[in-house]
């Protein structure tokens, strides 16, 4: 999906809400549990109840790993339940030397390798510049890059001092010298709302993967008057919230109307820009 | 595997070799190929050939991710080829927020989750101390943090100066609050043998696995002279060099030679201490 195409969503759609598929098989609703792929269950209708509501779906991969080899299966399976027009993130967090980075930007891209074909991969970026660049060289494919992240852990490096600035800043800086606002997105929680502004300065173009509102305590208001841009700019991603509003029969129309009460509330923010 | 158990099997072994099961399909020797899982066949042959010369084994996780779910099955099979005295890497580089950091733990180190039970993981630091915990967790496991690594981009980051020292040492020096030298290693590449002396100093008990001798270019003889330590204090990767040291049927033979070359090399400096 392009820059152009993504930032149409979110007008359209009057959101830029993205549903974390962090689906944990032990906090599945019972009655699923005799599907023969629960997760799937589970995820398709989550996202048959959220898809109005949604600009973008981020499953976490680790959700997915811890179940070896079928959770492979169940991911390969959910991707193909969302809608051709929401953006796809796997949140892998991935990053190595570059003949090895090159291998997982195929496992995510590259439909003949792993039967998956993401729109993009979050990427750590502590091994520097030769272990990012090969997620850019797919076209159409995005890097989502780890700047400031919403857990308490993120203060021990990312806060660093390096010269005058913060490690993360930095990291911002330095990235946008190896791809353009196109291909590249950076992730900042939303429990770090205080620093969106400055972020929003270092990269004001750039595509803002926000998680951390709702179970984690970040504010969507604050993000948003920070984050948003002229065209969108930020994708907030929700978890838990939606995915366990309810954990009975209701629980598609529970996560429905979480969905869609956030999208009431980004349609605010979006209409007073 | 315990410190001392590790420590044991080095001098047991006159070895520190660690042989990475970086497995290219594209690579393996076309006889191989008519095998149900060539992957797991070529595996399985190099442990056999190897096994008497190497104390670790450590396969890189995106070789099997990017085959898909059945790459998962080729990584469990070939998890139960390798001898119980020798220590195993799941070099994942994997670092997440809390409770999803705990599932990569389960992942790695739970044999009921996906089916695997690795004695390590490799954790990319970048997120803190709570990105990291969860796999200390785990009784008699170990994590491995990526310190120093060996590919070009080690520089974009990892040497930027943070008050009087680079952030790679910072790093060594926050985790050791974290974990003993009992459950925590740290990743530095050979071709930066000219630091190993500082994180030595800095780190004297742990083990440093140290990849990047052989085909990306870094020396033994500079690693053991600034790593080893009275315990061993080192596990030397090698992939390339001893996987592909012949496409043909001669594979084994020739993967064993240069696993024996390694390990004679690494008996001198070991006498030499």
């Amino acid at each position: 999906m392009t820059y152009s195409e993504l930032s149409s969503q979110i007008f359209q759609k009057q959101s830029y809400l993205c549903v974390g598929l962090d689906t944990d098989p032990r906090k599945i609703p019972t009655h699923l549990l005799t599907e023969k792929d629960p997760v799937l269950a589970f995820n398709k209708a989550i996202i048959d109840a959220t898809a109005d509501f949604a600009v973008a779906y981020k499953p976490n991969i680790a959700f997915y790993e811890a179940q070896g080899p079928r959770g492979w299966e169940s991911l390969q399976r959910t991707l193909e339940c969302i809608p051709a027009d929401c953006f796809t993130i796997a949140d892998a967090k991935r990053g190595d030397i570059g003949n090895t980075s090159d291998l997982y930007a195929r496992t995510f891209f590259e439909p003949t390798a792993a039967g998956l074909s993401f729109d993009s991969v979050t990427v750590a970026p502590y091994m520097g510049h030769d272990s990012v660049t090969p997620f850019l060289a797919y076209e159409g494919k995005w890097v989502i890059l780890l700047a400031l992240t919403s857990n308490p852990g993120s203060a021990d490096f990312q806060r660093q001092a390096v010269d005058d600035q913060a490690l993360f800043e930095t990291i911002i800086e330095t990235a946008q010298t190896w791809a353009g606002p196109d291909k590249l997105m950076f992730v900042v929680g939303a429990t770090q709302a205080k620093e969106l502004g400055r972020i929003r300065a270092l990269a004001p173009k750039n595509f803002l993967l926000v998680p951390g509102v709702g179970a984690q305590g970040g504010s969507l208001a604050d993000v948003s008057r920070y984050g948003l841009t002229a065209d969108g700019g930020l994708l907030v991603n929700a978890s838990r919230s939606i995915l366990y509003a309810s954990t009975g029969t209701d629980f598609t129309q529970q996560a429905r109307a979480e969905a869609k009460r956030m999208q009431q509330e980004m349609k605010r923010y979006l209409g007073e820009m």
